[in-house]
C-alpha cells in the first residue's frame, strides 16, 4: 500500500523549534530566516530529509513558505491551503498570511519597519524568487542574505539521510530517442545560442535525458541529483554512485561521467561560459558559483523542457498501454463502488484502499501517481482534500463521491477523476455536473489553428459555467510526464499559461464545480495534442485525442441541457470505453460497463 | 447619398509621379522614401490631402505603405488587399508585397544591400513603427532618415486643401460628463504620475474630451487637430479657427486655449517636461521637438483612450436609441429586400443605395459609418468587398447576400452584418450559416470573470467554426465608439487583444465563414459590456448587453445542430426584436418581421 493515512503534522513541535532557530539567528546576527517548501531540485515533493517547512512550522502543504523573524513568524500559504494550515501549525508560534495576495516583500517590509538582514538558503531559492522579493524591498534598507550553512539544518538534529534508492534504465521501447541523441540534438541546439554548457537541476529533466528513472521520492519515479549538458554532448552527472549499479552504469556510457553532489558546485566554478541557466527553476546558489569565478550566465529555459513534454510515438504508446491497464483496474473499482457504496458502509479510506488494491492488481503498479483524492459528501468541494484517520468521512447513499487518483506504471502515467452518486442521484447536482461535462467535452472536442496557448482555449472549459454564474478556483489542465511526474510543465490548459500547444504534449483536462460544506464535483481525462484529422477546409489544426477510457456517470447528466454534438460525444465515447475495457474486466465488471456505457 | 461607387484609384498616374518623385529624391541625396496610408493622427480615415500613398501608387485600400527606391518600388499590403492591389497599381512600376509577412526593414535590406538613406515625415509616422524598421536594420549601414518638407507634397501640384469643416457641440446629454470635468480627471492622473501635460494627436481623442463633433473625415464624425493637455486642466487646442463658430468657441471656454494648427511644433517647445507622448500613436515629430528642447518625453498610452472606451451611462442611452433606430431601417430594409431580390433584377449598388435611402429617412442620418460592404455571392467572400460600377454584380436567387453597414447619428455609431439568403436557401451554406450563429451566440451569451481580455474570450466564437475544420482570418470583434469612429481602441474581442474587457466598452461581435469563390457569412451585432446580473453562485463577473435588434435569417439556421440554450437565445433574441421594433415600423415590414421573428 504506498498510500498512508496519519496526519503528517505536528503542531507541538513547532515552537521549541522556532525558539532554537531564532538563536541561531541571533548568534548570526540575522533578523529573520526564510524557510521555502522547496528543495534544490523545485519539485512538488520533497525527500523527508529537505521537509524543512513541515519540521519547522508542522505545515505539511505542497507549497509555501515561513518568514521567520524575532517576533513574528508568517506561515505563507495560497488558496488551496488556508484551511489546513490554521489545523497544522501553532497559531501562538505562527501566523497564516494570505499568499500570494500578500507578497513575502510587502510582508517584511511591514514587519520589520527599520531595516534589518533575513537570511536564506541560496540551494533552496531560484533567481527568480529572491529578485521578486528584493525588488519589493527597494529603499526599505533589508536585505536578503544568502546563509553558507541552512540553520535549520544545524538543529535538526535526528534529520533523514538523503534519498538513496536505486535509479533504473528506463527502456528504449519506452522512452524512444537514446540518451546520446537526445543528447546531441541539445547539444546542437547549445552551439546554436554560443553556449557551452547547460545546468540542469531539475530531477525530471535529468531523468528524461538520461533515459533513466528512480524512486527517490514518493509518487514521482525520479533520481535526485545535478547535471551539466555540455555543448559536446557529454554530460556530468552529479548523484551518489551507490544509486547506480553495474546495469545502469553502463546504459549512461562513457559519455556521462557520474561524480558525487558534493562536487557539483565545485564542478559549476571549472566551466567554461557562458552557462546556461534557467532563472526559473535553477537554485541562486548556481548563478553565484558560476559569476564568483567570472563564467558568464546565460539565461534560458531548461532545454529539455520542451523536448520533453513533446512525447514521442514510443512514449504515447507507453502513455496508451498504460491508459489501457488503468482503464481496466477503474472500471472494476467503480463496479465494485457501485455495488458497495450504497449499502452505506464505506469511509474514504475504505474506498483509497480498494481502488489502489484494483491497481496493484495489474501487477504493474510502482506507485500510485499522487495521494488519491476521495472527497465524500462536503469533502468533494476541498480541491486538494486528502483524507487522513482524523477526517475520514462515511460515504453516505445520497451524496456524490469524487475520486481523482493516477498511477504510476513502468510505461506510462494515469491521473483520472470521476464524479459519482453514491445509490440515488441529489437532484441539485445534476445541473453543475452537466455543465462540468460541458466544459469537459468542449476541450476534449477542440480543434485550434497551431500557435495557441492554454490561455486561449480555458473559456471553452468554462463558459458553461460562467453561464450559470459559476466558475472553479483552479486550472483547466497541467502537463503530465510519460512515466514520469504527473504535473509537468511547460505548457498548461490554463490563463496564465502563455506557451503554445505542440504536437505530443499530454495534458489533463478536468473541470471542476465546488459548493463549499455540500459537494464537488470534477471529471478528468487526459488528453494528448495531435495534428487534426483533415476536416473542413483542411486548415493547419491541432486537436486533442483522449487516453483515458472509463465511464462517466450517466446518472448525474441532464441530457436535456446538452446539444446534439455534446449527446454524440458521450455516446461515442462510452461506446469506445465499452469496446477497448469490456473484453478485459471480470463479467461482474462486463455486465456493470454495458449499463455504464449504455447511450444517453 | 454618402456612398459612392466610382474606382478611386488611377493606375496609369502612378509611373509619371513615382518618376517626378525619384527626381526629387536625387535630389536631396536620398536613395529612397517611405510613403505611408496614414497622416498626421494615424486614423483608419484620411482626408483628400492626405491621401498620398492613392495618389502616388494608385492604392486605395484603408492601410498599407510604399517604400519608393530609385529601382523599384513595393507596396506593401495585408492580406485583405493582395487582390485590391494588383488591380489599382501599374505593376510595371510598382511591386506589391505581403505585408506584414514581409516586413519594412528585412526588405530594405535585401533591397539596398549597399547601404543608404531612406528618408520618411516625421509627422506621418509614429516612433514605434520607425523604431521597428531600425531594429531590423541595425548593422546594415541602411539609415532612416527624416525628412523636412515632404517630397510627395512639393510635386503634388493639384493637392486639395486640408478639410475645414465646421465643429459642433455634442450636448452634455450625450457626452455624460462636462469636458471640464473629463480634463479635471485626467489632470489629476498626469499630477499622480508626475507629468506636467500630454500631447493628445488622435482626433477621437481631443473630439471626446472636449465635447465637440466635426465632419473633416468621411464617415466619422471627428474635427481634425493636434492638443496639449496640461496638468492644471487647461487645455492648448491646435486648429484652425474657421471651424469654430461662436457657439462652438463658447463651449470650449477659458480653459481652452485655440491656436492654428501651425503654432503646434512652436508650442510643443515651449512645454515643460515630463510631457506624456503615446509612441504607438504620436508623430515621430512630437518626440523630437521635445527632445530638441531638452524637455523630457514620458512615454504612455494616451490618456483618454481608456476613458473614451468605458462609455458612461448618457453615452450607453445615446447609442441604445441610435441602434433602435437603425433597427427600424434596417427592418424596412430586410423587408423590402426579401420581396425583390428574389425577383432577380436588383444589384449591389441598388442594394447600397436603398439601405442608406432607409437610413437617411430617419431624418438624422449625419453619415454612413464606413462605406457598407454588399457582397452577393462569391463577392461575399471578400471580407472588405466594396462595390463600385466595375465590379457591380447582379444579385441572383439562390445565392447568399452579406451587408455589412453602419450609421452615423448624432446620437450614436452602429454596425451591423447580416447575410441573407436571396430566395431559395442554398443548401451547403446552412452548416457553415449555422455554426458562424453558434459562434456569435457565444459571445452575446458570454458572461466570465472580470479581468479577462479579448484573447481569453476570442475561442468562444470559433469553436464551433473550428470544430469542422474551418475558421475565420479577421478579429471576432472591435471597439465602437459613441456617435464617433466605427473602429476605437484599445479593447477588441481578438487573439491578440490583452486588453481587460470594462463595463462600459461596447464592442462589435461578427464571427463569419468565407468559402472562395462561392459565398461569404457574416453576422454582427454590437454588444455592450455590464456588470453580469446576479444569478448562481454570484460571482463577479461581467457579460455582454446586446444593443442591435435586428432579426438574423431564420432560413439559413439548422435548428437540429443547436444546444436547448442556443435555441432558446434565438427565440428569445427574435422576440425581443418585434417587441422592440414592431410597433416602429411600416405595417408591411411588420407582418414580414412577425415570420421573420417566429420561433425554430
Amino acid at each position: 500500500m504506498f498510500q498512508e493515512f496519519t496526519s503528517r503534522s505536528a503542531p507541538e513541535n513547532g515552537p521549541p523549534r522556532l525558539a532554537a532557530l531564532r538563536e541561531g539567528l541571533s548568534r548570526e546576527g540575522l533578523s529573520g530566516f526564510i524557510v521555502p517548501r522547496a528543495d534544490a531540485h523545485q519539485g512538488e515533493y520533497v525527500a523527508d530529509c529537505d521537509a524543512r517547512l513541515a519540521w519547522l512550522t508542522g505545515f505539511t502543504g505542497s507549497a509555501g513558505f515561513c518568514i521567520a523573524l524575532m517576533d513574528r513568524a508568517g506561515v505563507f500559504v495560497d488558496g488551496r491551503y488556508r484551511v489546513q494550515v490554521r489545523a497544522e501549525v501553532d497559531p501562538r508560534s505562527f501566523t497564516p498570511v494570505d499568499w500570494p495576495e500578500v507578497k513575502a516583500g510587502v510582508w517584511l517590509k511591514s514587519a520589520l519597519p527599520q531595516g534589518g538582514r533575513v537570511g536564506f538558503d541560496p540551494w533552496l531559492h531560484t533567481s527568480a524568487e529572491i529578485a521578486e522579493i528584493e525588488a519589493a524591498l527597494t529603499g526599505t534598507g533589508i536585505t536578503l542574505e544568502p546563509v553558507d550553512h541552512n540553520p535549520i539544518d544545524a538543529i535538526w538534529t535526528d534529520r533523514p539521510a538523503p534519498p538513496m534508492a536505486p535509479a533504473r534504465v528506463h527502456p528504449a521501447a519506452l522512452s524512444g530517442k537514446t540518451s546520446g541523441d537526445k543528447r546531441a540534438a541539445l547539444a546542437e541546439g547549445l552551439k546554436a545560442r554560443g553556449v557551452r554548457a547547460a545546468v540542469l537541476t531539475l530531477p525530471d529533466s535529468i531523468c528524461w535525458l538520461l533515459n533513466i528513472r528512480g524512486a527517490d521520492l514518493a509518487r514521482n519515479p525520479l533520481m535526485q541529483g545535478f547535471a551539466v549538458l555540455h555543448d559536446t554532448g557529454h554530460l556530468t552527472l552529479y548523484a551518489e554512485a551507490a544509486k547506480f549499479d553495474a546495469e545502469t552504469h553502463a546504459h549512461l556510457g562513457n559519455e556521462v561521467t557520474l561524480r558525487p553532489v558534493s562536487a557539483f558546485a565545485p564542478g559549476l566554478r571549472s566551466l567554461t561560459g557562458p552557462v546556461l541557466v534557467d532563472p526559473a527553476s535553477a537554485p541562486v546558489q548556481v548563478s553565484r558559483e558560476l559569476s564568483e569565478e567570472g563564467i558568464a550566465v546565460f539565461t534560458a529555459q531548461d532545454p529539455c523542457l520542451l523536448p520533453k513534454a513533446r512525447k514521442n510515438a514510443a512514449e504515447v504508446a507507453g502513455m496508451d498501454a498504460a491508459h489501457q491497464r488503468d482503464a481496466v483496474a477503474m472500471a472494476e473499482f467503480l463496479a465494485w463502488l457501485d455495488t458497495e457504496a450504497p449499502k452505506g458502509d464505506l469511509t474514504e479510506i475504505d474506498v483509497v484502499k480498494r481502488l489502489e488494491a484494483f491497481r496493484a492488481a495489474t501487477g504493474c503498479l510502482t506507485d500510485i501517481s499522487f495521494d488519491t483524492i476521495c472527497g465524500a459528501g462536503p469533502h468533494g468541494a476541498i480541491v486538494h482534500y486528502r483524507v487522513t484517520e482524523a477526517t475520514n468521512r462515511r460515504v453516505i447513499p445520497g451524496e456524490l463521491l469524487l475520486v481523482d487518483s493516477g498511477a504510476q506504471y513502468p510505461n506510462g502515467t494515469t491521473d483520472i477523476t470521476r464524479t459519482v452518486a453514491v445509490g440515488a442521484v441529489p437532484p441539485e447536482a445534476r445541473a453543475p455536473f452537466t455543465r462540468v461535462l460541458q466544459g469537459m467535452i468542449a476541450i476534449s472536442r477542440a480543434r485550434w489553428p497551431r500557435g495557441l496557448a492554454g490561455r486561449d482555449l480555458d473559456a471553452l472549459a468554462r463558459a458553461p459555467l460562467w453561464a450559470a454564474g459559476c466558475d472553479y478556483d483552479h486550472g483547466t489542465g497541467h502537463g503530465v510526464g510519460a512515466a514520469m511526474c504527473v504535473h509537468e510543465g511547460p505548457a498548461r490548459l490554463s490563463r496564465v499559461s502563455m506557451v503554445p500547444l505542440e504536437e505530443g504534449m499530454i495534458l489533463s483536462n478536468e473541470p471542476g464545480y465546488y459548493r463549499e460544506g455540500a459537494f464537488g464535483i470534477r471529471i478528468e481525462n487526459l488528453v494528448l495534442v495531435e495534428a487534426a484529422p483533415a476536416m473542413g477546409d483542411n486548415r493547419d489544426q491541432l486537436a486533442f485525442r483522449t487516453l483515458t477510457w472509463v465511464p462517466i456517470d450517466r446518472r448525474l447528466i441532464d441530457a436535456d441541457m446538452l446539444s446534439p454534438a455534446e449527446r454524440d460525444w458521450i455516446d461515442t465515447y462510452h461506446a469506445e470505453v465499452l469496446a477497448r475495457v469490456g473484453e478485459a474486466v471480470s463479467p461482474a465488471t462486463r455486465d456493470w460497463l454495458q449499463a455504464a456505457c449504455a447511450a444517453l
